[in-house]
């Protein structure tokens, strides 16, 4: 139990996430095929939130939406999606086969950096949102968005 | 193109949401299966926090996964599900068939009253985490999750 255990662990600190996190989780643990569903939703919901915010600093700006979407990937990015990449969902299928490449769990992987960077650009973002000043918005809303090619472009194998 | 328009704003504010946030959205508006997808993938992450919170008031409390996990719902809960059914969504295909009933659609439907109930508890449960009371927030967690329960009685269908 030990052994099966301790790589989720190091996974998640791995990915920024406190090992007591997993005290209660890992006596029912999810199945891997759940967990890769879980983030294959999130990002999903990621993409939904950005597709609003391009549409608001493309075209008509509107500060509701633009604050809601970015609340909710912030929700998303700074919620523990680390968990959802333990051990044993390398490989897999949930929606649709995972699109995660091997390398996330390689030694010297620099997920918990760009995972890092996703979340403090996402607040970032949230809270230009308030202010609601359209060129502010679309500034950060590219920052943002260059965490998540970062991440892609290294980690994400191509559909 | 107005046609296809007034539907889509009618039911939105039927579910809550300012009509003005569809004006950019309608000029490039996702498909149908589209939307479906998306909103079959927020539920989803809203029962992957579910089911942090869960193990958390059953089992070993965890101040930091509930926080992030009723951070997430309640983005999510506020953040604008309603357009996800937006007219033309009433059957099609996600990541499976909707499971979402044509009542949804109908004169005198009460999805509207149901997400605001969805969205306070939330909010209020988001707020009690903070506190760290694992009593207190067993207590909410059952209050939002009765929100989850009297939508899906009466507008998701049985798998």
């Amino acid at each position: 139990m030990k052994l099966a255990i301790r790589p989720l662990v190091a996974t998640a600190v791995a990915l920024g996430i406190a090992a007591a996190s997993f005290s209660a989780v890992a006596q029912q643990a999810p199945k891997p095929e759940q967990l890769i569903k879980w983030r294959q939703s999130a990002y999903q919901v990621v993409a939904w939130n950005s597709g609003r915010i391009k549409a608001s600093v493309e075209g008509t700006y509107n500060k509701d939406e633009v604050v809601k979407a970015a609340n909710t990937i912030a929700a998303i990015a700074n919620g523990g999606l680390g968990a959802l990449f333990a051990a044993g969902t390398e490989t897999g299928k949930g929606w649709h086969d995972t699109a995660a490449k091997p390398e996330i769990w390689a030694t010297g992987s620099k997920v918990g950096e760009y995972s890092a960077n996703f979340g403090k650009e996402a607040n970032e973002l949230a809270k230009i949102a308030l202010a609601g000043d359209q060129a502010a918005v679309k500034d950060q809303y590219g920052k943002l968005t260059r965490t998540c090619k970062a991440c892609h472009d290294d980690y994400k194998a191509k559909e």
